[in-house]
Formats: C-alpha cells, structure tokens, sequence
C-alpha cells in the first residue's frame, strides 16, 4: 500500500488494522503531527449501517489528509514496480479528487508502471461532493480523461462514464440501465442488460480509450439496506460477461461491496483465472464483505472460492 | 412533557434522555423519592426484542409510579395552554388507566385545552392488565366515553372502539378486521379494508361523538417478529385514507411503532400538511422507529420526508 | 447429567452454565486438572454465527476432554437409573466417538438402563472427523451396530444410516433425500417425502433393529445462513408423521438446533403427549432455539407450546 | 432460599441466577404477575459503583414485592426445617421491614426453626427509610424487640443496637465508636476498640437477650470508594475475638460485603472451625466480594481459605 | 453555549450530547457541510485514559471546525447579553488561538458582554501546537495581550502567565511554582506556595491588568496517571485563597478537570457564595469529574456541595 | 517469529494478532487441522485479571499444541539465522517443557544459531506442572543443564537457578532473597539484595557455564494484585547492575511482565545500548505492558524510552 498517513495515534491504529491484514507497510509515507490537524490529519469515514428501509449513512471527513497532500515526487515508483516488482497498480477517482495534487500523483505511478509493464486498473467511483471544492465536474472529467489513457482496466458505473468522464452518447441511457450501482427502486428483478446498447457504448469508449482492456461494473439493486439483489458485469474483447445473479442477498453492511469486488476481480486475473471466473471471484467478495461489518474484507479466498462453486451456506464444522 | 417523576437515579436518567430529545422539561413535577419504591416510584417497562417467530416481550413494572400518582390539580393547565401557548395536547388510554385519579387528571387537562382551542388527541390503546386493578373493563369503558367527547383526534383500532370504548355494531366484525394492530396471520397480504362497513362503523362512531374529526389507526401483520406487513389508515371529513402499504417491512425493535405513528401524524397537521401527507408522515415515522432500538424514535424529519417520497434505501453519503 | 469435567476455572464456568439450566450437576465427575491440558482438558467448541451467503463455522476442539476419558466403571448406572429412577437415557454418536473408552461406557449406561426399564434415545450424529483418529468409518458403523440394538429411539438422518450405521439399501436414494438434514440447496420447498420408499427404508431398518419403536430426524434446506426452510419427520408403529413445516425460518444462530429438536421430542414424550404432538414440539423448540444466541435453549415450555398452536410473533405484554 | 417472585421476565432472570450460584429454589413461592406491578412486583436494587472520592449510590425499588407480601402461613416451615433438615436460619432488618406482614413471616419461621433446633442468625442492617412507611423508628424497635429474643446469633453494629434495638447505655458511645460500619473519615487507622466499655455494652445486651450466645460486625473506615479499611470483630462466651486487619483494602464494588461477612461466618461456624477462624472467614470473604463486580460472592472456598492463611495476591497459573 | 457545528451525523450527535446536559442550543451556528470536510468541520479529541505510570494521551483535531471559522459579526452578542440576559460569559486561549479570526470573535464578544454588564471569565489554557500555524508564541502573546483588559475573571497557571502573555518577572521562578498545573514529580506533597512572592507577582500583574479582579489556578501533583495530588488557589482584593487538599486522589479520566474547575467555581460566584466557598466549589467539581469517564461533568451540585462538606466516600442508599 | 500453529479458525486468529504487532509469519509451521483437535491443537490460555487481594488467575490449555508436536528438522534454521540474518535468537523453558521432542528443536536451534553467530537468549521460567508429564524435575534439570551451555543470556530467578538448573550452594538462601520473581509479601520495601553472596552465586554459575555472559531477572513485591514493587537486576562481566525500582507499580493486567522485561532489555542490547540502560529498557517495558490489557504490549519504543528518563504521567497532548 503506497499512500501517507500523519504520525499521530489515530495513524498508528490505521497502521495496525494494515498490518492485521498481512498488507505491506514500507511504503507510507509518515508525516509530522501538528497537534491540532490544521497542516495535516488523517481522513476518517463515519459510517451508520442501515435496516430495512432505513439506508446506511456514511459521512466523509478527510478534509486536509496525508494522502490528499502527496505530491508527485514523494513516492519513487520506479523502486515500486521495478525493483520490487509491484505486479498490479490499482487507484481511482476518490484519490484523485482528493486534492488539487493528487491527480498529479496518480498521473506519475500510473506512467511509471506503464514503463515497468504493471498492469493498470482505475475506478472512476465519482462522487459530487468530493470534487466541488477544486473545480467541480469541470475538474472531474478533465482529471479522469487525463488518466482513462493510462489504464488497462477500467472500474465504473453508466453514472460514472457520462458524470465522472464525459460521455454523452445518444441513446445511451436504455442501454446501460443494466450498469446502475447501488440503484434503489421496487422492480421485482436485475434491470434487463440490453446487449447491443451496451456493446454500442463500449464502442464509443474503445473508440476514445482504445488502451482499456476491459471494464466491469457491479449491479445492486436496493430493495431494502438489508436486502439487496446484487452481480457485475464486465466487457473485454468486444464481449459480454455476465456474474452469477445474487437475489436477495442478506447485507449485514454494505460498505466495503464496491472495493471488494474490484479486489476480487483483480485477484482472479492476477491468478490466471478467465475472465469470467475472475468476474465471479468478484462478485463473490463483493457479496462476502457485505455479510460482515466494517469495508474491509474478513473472507477468505477458500471462502471466496467455495461461493462461486455455489456450496451453500451450510455451517461448516 | 407534562408528567411526574420521583427524584432518584433513575428519574434523572430518564430526564437525561428526555433533555437529549429536545423536550422542554420545566413541566415534569419531581416527587421526592422515600427510598424504597413504596410511596412513589419511577415507571419501568423491560423489553426483549423478538426475532423471527420469536416474539418480543414486553414486562411492564409501573405500579406506584409518580405519574399514576398525578391529582388534577398538581398541573396549571391554564400556564400551558395560555400562557405557554402549547399548540396540541397528546393524552390516551394507558395514562388514563394507571390509576384511579390519572383519568381524572386528563379530563381537566383535556378541557383546559378545549377553553385554550388547542387540538386534542386520544389514543385508545387498551391494555386489559393495566384496567384490572382498578375495575376492569367496565371502569375502562366509563373512563374512555368520559373522555371522547373532549378529543379532536382519536387514535384506536377495532379492538379499542369494541372493548374500550364499548361500540357493539352488528356486521361491525368483517368491516374493520383490515383496523386490527399488530394482528398475527399467514395470509399473503394486508387484509382488505371494506369502506362501505368501516364508513357505517364511522357513522355509528360519528353520531356518538360527533366531536371526533379524525380517527386514525395504524396495520399491522405480523408474518414474524422480523417481518411486519405495515400501513396506516384514517378517516375524517366523511372520507377514508390509506397510507402507503409496506409489505415485508424488516423490523430491529417493533416497540414505539404506534406512538412513533401518532407523533408523525399529528406533526403533520401541526405542519399544515393535507391529511393523506399528514397520515403518510405518520406511517413512514412509525416504520422507521422499528428499524432502530429502543422505543424512541432517532429518524429526523428529513429521513420521514425522505421516506414519504418513497427514495430508496441506498447508502447516502 | 452424566459427564466428567476437569476441575479448573473453565470447567467451573460452565458448572455455573450448567446449573443456570436448572440441571442436576451431582453426577459430574471432576477430574483433577494437570495445569497445562495434556492429561486432560474440558473441551472447546468455537463457532461463529453465520450470516446470509455466509455460513456459520463451528472449530470443535475436545481432544482429552474429562468426558473423552471416563471409563465404563467411572459411573454407578443402578444408582442414576435405580435409586434415582432417571425416566429417560440420551446418548449418542457424538459420545461414542470420543475415544476408544467411550463407546464402552455407552453400551454399560444403555444395558444398565435397559435392566431398569428406563427408555433409551441414540442420537447417531454422524461427524466423519470425529471418527478419524480412532478408525474412521469402519470404526463408526462397528460402534454404531453395537449400540443400535440397544436403543428405544433412534435419531438420524439417512446419511447416518448409511455412512454411520452401514444400511445400503437399493433404491434408497430417493426415498431419503427428504430426510437430509442441513441440506443447502436452491429449490422453492422442502423436498417432498416419498412415504412408500420411506416405509421400505424404514421396513428394512425394523428388520435388523426390532428393538427401535421410533426414528426420527429434522429438516433443513438451507437458503442462506439467515433463512431455512424447516422441520422434522418421524416413523412409529409402522407409521409416518411430518410435523408442521416452517419455511423461510429466520435464523439468528444455528447451533444446537437438533439437540433442541431432540429435547422437545423427548419432553413431548415424557409428558405422556401423543407422537404428532411430541413430534411438533420437537419442530418447535428446535426453531425457537434457532433465535436466540447460542446453542442451549433460551425458550420456556410455555412459549414452545405457543408455537405448537401456531400463535403468531407478535409483541406480548 | 425462602422467598417469593412475582413470575414474570425479571422473576426468572433471578431464578437463572440464583441457580447459577447452586442454591435450591424448591421454596421460592411463585407469584402470578398482574402485568403492570401494581399489586405485586419483582423489588429491584439500582447500584451505581463509586471511584475515589466519588462514593457509590444504591438505589433501593422495592415497595410490593412479591417477598414483602408473604404471609406466615404462606410457608410450611416444619417442611424446611424438619423433613428437609435445614442446619441454619439467617433472616434481617431488612427483610422484617420490608412490609406490616413480613414481621410476622420472619417471628414465624425463627419459632419454627427453634422447634426444630436449627440455628437462626439475624442482621439488625436498620435502614431508616425502609421503615418510614410503616411505623419508622418505633415500629423497627418494636419489630426487632420482638424478634431479637428468637435469634442464637446477632449481626449489628452500634447504630444497628441504639436506633433499631432501642438501647440507650450511657457511656457506651467511646465504647462502640469501633464496631461502625461504613464509618467515613480520614484518621490513619482502623478505630481503637475499647474493650471494656464494648463488654459493659455486651453485658447490657446480654442480660436483655440471653439466648443470643454471638455477636458479630465489620469494621470498615471508607477512606475512598476505592481505599477502605477493613476488618471484623465478633463477641461470644464473654470473649472479644477481632479478625486480622486488612489495611487500605482496594475496592472495586462495594456492595455485598455485609452479607457475604455474614455468609463467611455462619460457613465457618457450620463447618465446626472455632469461633476465630470462622470470624476470619467471614472478613475474608466480605473483602473479597468487594473484589469483583456485583453483591454476589464470586469467591471459591478455597479462596476464602487462602486468603485467611495470609496468601499473598500472585498469580496462580 | 454560543458557537458553530457542521451539520452532518458528527454534529448532530454533539448536538444530542449538548442537550441531554440541559444546555440552551439556540445559539449554535449550523453551517452546512461540504461531504468531505474540506471546507468546514467538527472538531474531534481523540484520548485515551492513562494508568499508573502510562499517562493519558489525548490527540487533538480540530483544523477547520466550524468554531474556528466563526466571525464576528456572526453572533449577534447584542442579544444575549442584552435581551437574554446572560449573567457571565467565559471563553479562554483554546477558541482565540483555533484560528485567525476567532481572537477577532472572542474580542468582539468580551466588549458586547462588558457593554452589558455581564461578568466575564478566561482561561489562558496554553497549547504551543495550537498557536504553531497562526505565529506561534508571538502570536499568542499578542492575542492575550489584546483580550485579557477586557476579563474580570483570568484563569492560568505560572506557565500561562510567562509563555501566553509574556510576563517576565526577576524571581518569581520560586513564588508561582506550585501554581504548575500537571506538573509530574516524585516529591511527597502538593509544592509550598510562598505568599509573598506570589503577592508579588500578583501586584506586577495587577498593575498592567487592573480589570483582573480573581485569578485563579488549579494546583495538581502527578504522582502517576491514577493518582494525582490536586487543588486550586485564587488571588482577589489582594488577598490569596487555598482551597482543601487532595492527596492521592484517585482518577479514573483526568479529562475534564481544569474545564470543571472553572464552572465549579462560576458556579460558585454566580450563587453569590464567598471566594473561599465558591474556590472549594471549583475544587471539588474538579476532582469529582476526574473519577467518572469523559469530559464533561456528571456531578450533580448536591454531589459537590457534599464533597466541599467534607463528606467521605461511603456509599449512599 | 518460529513456530507451528494448527491451521483453524483459532490459528488464524492468533496469525491476525501477530501480524497487528508487525511480526514477520514466513516460519511459522501450519498444519493441518484434524477437526477434533485430538492430533494436533492451538495452545490457549485462559487469564482471569486481579484485583486488590484477589490475584490473577491462569488456566494453560496447551497440551498437543501444534508447537509442542515439532521436530528438530521442520526448521530449517540455516535459512533462518543464515540467509536472514536473524541478529538475536531467545528461546527458554516453557518452550522446552512442552513435550519430549521440543527441547531437541530448542538445542538443534542454539546450536545452529551459534554457528551464525547469533546472540542466544535462554528464559528458564520453570512451571513445575508443565514438565510433571515428561518426567518432573528431574527431565526440567536434564533439559536445562543442556541448554544453558549453548545460551550466551540467561533470564531466571534463584528459583529457577535452583529448582530448574540444580544448583544448590550453601549459604545461598539469604543472598538470593532479592531475586525473587513475583514474592508475595507484607514488608515495606523490595528485599535487599546482598551484593556479595549473588556474587558468589554468579561465580558459581560462572564456573559451570563460562558461556553465560549475561544473567538478569525482575524483581516483584506483591502487596496487591493492583500494587506491585517492581524492579529487575542483571550480572555481567562480574558486576551487578540493578534498575530504577518502581515501588508501588499500579497494576491493570500482570500478564506479560516477564516477558516485556525480556524483550525491552533484548531491544537494548541489540541497540547498542550499555548494560545499565538497556536493563532499564527492560523494567520500564514490563512495568507498561502491566498498565493495558492483555500480555502483549502496545507501548511504543518512545513511551519506554520516556520512562526510562523519568517522564512523568502527565497527560501528552
């Protein structure tokens, strides 16, 4: 994990839950402690999880975090990906609307991958809020066009590709209904995927990214905050690929459902797995990280694995 | 807050929470305490949430209570009415029944706010073990038709109108079967509702007091103490409303749903809210309170609006 | 109960554990413990709920446990079941497999209660790694025959038939599949019972064992850790009663609910109700038990008994 | 334990516990709950642990429990104390002035137990306000008057012996200072006990009560919440015997420690240990109680036993 | 309470902490929050309660909280001190160092309140790291220097007086030494105050600062997180007051001290009690906040009045 | 960190809370788990924390621990000392005890650390009921006397010397009085230690094992489990060095003293630290790992060094 945290108490936690998850640490970067977090603090994320019709609440405090005060020169990539051989690079839009440099920093890691061969994933994940305060959606499209041409894969919902990139494709909108994450609605089922709509818009993309290998998405559906119908989907090679469907999936909390797929996938590929077992390995954590509280994953890949084999949900003993 | 509580820890917890919710706490009369619970006490009523087809438990310990122990004259009613301007004044069944002197404390309060032209409401809400000690059924009966016809608003389901209230209307049964709380069953759906009988039952209620604008109740089905069918229902100006029905709706704590109801109801109308909004705002306020522990309700005016507009639980952040 | 415990703090706490249950602890064996748990220990049972998609786990650890180690001549069977006029006997599989001793110790206390008139029920439980160390599955139908013969009641699905017993019936497959507890699955219902096949299995079992008046087990397809679909059969007198069945059963935690189903079957018994009864409140105590943590029961006769007459969840007070 | 509960969910919540501490709950009367604890409840104690010179609050909601209504008849005390055998009696202040019958109940059981020979000791424990409502001051005399005459063994201390016994010896106040419980103050030791003035007091009590062959109290000097001074003294056979001293005795909850003093000793007596171990018993077993959250003992007898040997506080693994 | 909050999840549940403390929240400032807490947010103490010899750690972050963007002419102080009425107002060197602007609000505030006759107190509370950002110690020096004419009322220690507001007096190292608040150390009592130096330094501070009519100060040995030697003294009409001692007090969370120092002791002036009482009264708060968790008091005013009584720690019932 | 864990849930746990405290996992041995936990287990140990004169309690459940069950060839130590560069290598008794096969691992260890130059340190803390199983005393002196020739460090007390080594030298008693670990008592002050008779015995000990350069223990007076005098000495180079004494410690959790003590005097003397200040490190590390709970620390290297200069407990904000 590259990324910077203020040498404070509340970063030493941060440090532990990382080291708890057998993640790598030589790379944060530890900044001095002010005292009062006017130069610098560490972001927090409060979350309330929902029940039935009450939806989860999460409220984003990370005004002025260590990560969003990177600069492009803070960190030497090519230690990185060339002598440690650092196999995947992924990143997305949250940090690179953190602030007005940190766009600059992804810009920098993913060229330097790039020259070492990493291969290359970008989740567009926009939210309003987090760009209003250095330029707004202006800001946010010309960020996210300046690091599409960098990617290989490409993480990011039909909100994302119009709001967040700046397409406007006629006709769109039938097509990619299917792409909606987190969609709320009283529909009996997973909105219909039209194929050749979608197929049209990844056209229009390929068309202006030809560098992006493949794109995928999850699809929610959010009948209630403790019942969601969830699956991805994902395009590569002019094709289609479709999840296993999860209807009614039980969600204890929701956070976490949205990264851990993105982990799964990449997971699944840096395996060697095709790539609709990868999509499935996907799906699967997504799903998994949903039943057990707090966004960060506690399954296993056995887990993981044994759910795309469909085993159910028996105890195990 | 017009009540009374004995001055020990346990009353001035009950103040901390009551300040926490942002009622004024000037009119709670403190009695002192004599140490033992034999002369006065503060009410207590243990829960156990249920689950499943687990239902949950109520115990109710409130003998003795300082509030039992009210006279009609330990409240100026004329100060809250008049001078403090109280705009509408909630009073029902359970605090009518606590003893022999609280029945008499509601009809003078009952009536100064009648002089004061502030709204009354009423809930029924007959409970038989609370009446048995001070005569039953027939006391209960006495009491309620003492006070009806000083309400403006009367909440009470088909139970409360026949056993509490005395109404015995031949062909009454099949009408308001669909007016039943918390009603236990395995059919589909909420049961249906035949206006034609409820109206004749309304007539009948109507001509009786004729003072009762509205007459408001709330349904529910209890497929399992996690799952409630739930709606609202209400009748005033000659004409029937229905709430929006929430089928299958998730429950954490089913207890204050009925109160949570009235509340968002009469701040409705207190809102200037036309009556189908008003008994919406009620409906979705009593749902939300059964999605959080504790029988008091943590949703804010924004989360009911939101529910009433029928936005979805997604994740808000 | 009959049991040995070693005598150190864990072993007193679940004394304490014991005697909240209102059961008798005064034939418990303590066992002097060696202060590091290689001579003997108190076996450990870790589980973690499951939730949704995700399973519960269960991570026995009762290697040497006081109970893995008594011996035939530990316990004065004419006492229990002469002087004390214990009315029933339950044992089963999971004992038995404890250890070389313990299977010993089950065929001493079932002749002993034989010799005293007391009814005897045999739970076969069949665990696969439990029988690992002391020879496997040759091992568990050696011991399982031996003790069959000497059993009133038999509990057990058909893969203990099968796998812990030795029957290899032709054509039996279909007839059992109902019988399968814990099954995951994805259809709509519980399997249907093939009564015909069934009774042959049943004829076949009566054959070999003429001693078993009744063979019962439980139901379960496993929609999600959250959801089951539930209930229990049982075969008597050549006859076949089905109790109740509960689909969509809300599950808070799974264990220890075909020992409830056990218990309730046998306290129906006792009671000197008749098999449909004993059989539904065996259905009933084993689903009540699901709802609450933990796997000892939590539920009051009285409130199996609710369930039995089909009294809805809803809030009593 | 003889004593009654009203059964309702709070009653068998005490029942589990007083299993879990081994005792027989065959003599526990059982009280059909009204459902709003109007004619009989469940008395419930609020504690609040004191810190420092922040000392503990206890907060006694007691008035119509199902105990403060027994009646002498209620019992069959030739049952308990002669077809079962019961060696010892113990009955107090507390519970003879819980209501105008429980006198009358307690004057009972201590003639039916001298019938039978089995030894009775009584806890003068006088506490002002639970003797308000029914008589105060003169009434508590009068009570324990009537009952001091009945009792082998009496717990009390000075203020217990003048306010609740009614003695009035002049120059007994230097004599007593040191037999105050739960005397605050900030002097460096444990009160001096004069000797000779405390046998004056003793020859006085003697010569009204004859039959009351010990007397016994702790001595306790509350530096903090957390720091007490502690120790016990006891009178018999004309002899002063005063327990070891435990100086600045850290506390984490002090309830309990009068009543597990009194246990200590009436295990010692009836264990046959000589009048100064058993004294011993009963400081160590009060200080221990104090030593762990809640008024039940926690404490093993083999604790107790270490603790009078002068074992220090090591751990033991 | 007069200040500023972000209006997201965080505030609201301050909010509801404000409240249940029966504080007036009409004078809070909601400033609505931008989703990422760059622009505006709530300011967080994160701490964690020392033991023995590990001292508590408390990390402050509060950059960019809404209190620190207040500006003058939000608050109209015209009405609070005029229409209200408000009787004292206090503020200190914690609000006038967050930012900027907030010495401007603290100015503008101390003038409204001076032009109304309201009694005005501040805390000089030194934090070189709060002042680090805005120019350090020259910067505080200069805000204190602006704001202390305008008090009535000063509270500070040695340090305070020296470091915030630049006082630089030949000798008065050894008069105001036992004016350190936290000073740890290993001697065995609270330091000597010598009277004649402090006279001393009192006279150089009067002659500058002839508006300061009290000053006063909190005395604390910290002979380990657990144990504190504690204190307070106050300088007014030339005269010095000491209040009682606290050896050895026993902390649970020091937290909350000083702050309950101060409101003890306007608590005090505002009854109208004489400076030796209303200093015990600051004491005594003091202390009774450091044996409870958190910062905020949760001694009544009878538990102070008691403990300044000199009542001990038993328990009371 | 070199050792075996069963592959379990439980193991998988205690991987989690090693890799929190930043622990290198590559050589810890996982095998598989045989389901029953009869073949292969992960050792548990059960604390019950002290308080005041009730002392903490241990209950060790590690027989057929995954640890005790390894062989001298499952490590390839050559990897480990060699091609890693492990710079310390400490092992001691509890390891050695734990079954017949692991003091031949610790040996083949100390012997091929010494071949890579590697400092070696030996912790002899001799647990009578951990070598009962495998021979007693006579196998724990056999062991030992084995071991302490490959050690270049020798952690233990005159006890362990004793008891576990076999040394028995006249006139030793009073000398090594002072060596005591965790010695309950009633006396004032730590023992004094008499320079020249611990001389005498490290002559002794010197004569027999040349090797030990280094021998160092803490020294613990027990006057309460929650006050402990604290200190430690060591003996290298024919001198004696003794620490800071910490004369009533203030205890949360006991647990860990020993071996905090171990590894801060480790830290120092990898450090580079004189031997003064690295026994320093080594008492102020155990005397802050007993203010948290649990065994394991969570004090920073900066809190001990801290300490270490006499920092008081003052608050650090």
């Amino acid at each position: 994990m590259v990324t910077a945290l203020a040498d404070n108490p509340v970063g030493r936690l941060v440090e532990d839950l990382i080291l708890q998850g057998g993640v790598d640490t030589s790379h944060i970067r530890w900044v001095p402690y002010d005292g009062v977090g006017r130069a610098v603090r560490n972001g927090l994320n409060f979350t309330e999880r929902g029940f039935g019709l009450r939806g989860a609440i999460g409220c984003s405090d990370r005004g002025y975090s260590a990560a969003s005060q990177l600069h492009p020169d803070d960190i030497d990539w090519d230690q990185v990906f060339g002598a440690e051989g650092a196999r995947w690079f992924h990143c997305g839009g949250i940090f690179a609307g953190l602030s007005e440099t940190t766009a600059d920093v992804a810009a920098t890691a993913m060229a330097a991958a790039r020259r070492h061969g990493t291969v290359i994933s970008y989740d567009l994940n926009y939210r309003p809020s987090l760009w209003n305060a250095i330029g707004g959606k202006t800001r946010a499209e010309e960020v996210n066009r300046r690091l599409a041409p960098l990617a290989d894969v490409m993480l990011g919902n039909e909100e994302d590709f119009t709001a967040a990139l700046g397409f406007e494709v006629a006709g769109l909108g039938s097509a990619v209904a299917g792409l909606d994450t987190d969609m709320g609605g009283t529909s009996a089922d997973l909105p219909e995927l039209d194929p050749a709509s979608f197929g049209r818009m990844m056209t229009v993309v390929n068309r202006t990214y030809p560098n992006l290998k493949l794109i995928a998405t999850t699809l929610r559906l959010v009948r209630s905050a403790t019942r969601n119908d969830w699956g991805a989907v994902c395009w590569t090679g002019g094709q289609l690929y479709q999840s296993r469907s999860y209807p009614d999936l039980e969600i204890m909390d929701r956070v976490g459902g949205g990264d851990s797929f993105a982990s799964g996938l990449i997971y699944g590929l840096l395996m060697g797995f095709n790539v609709a077992d990868a999509l499935e390995y996907g799906a699967a954590h997504g799903a998994l990280v949903m039943t057990t509280p707090g966004d960060t994953s506690m399954a296993t890949a056995a887990e993981v694995a044994a759910l795309v084999r469909r085993e159910s949900a028996r105890v195990r003993r």
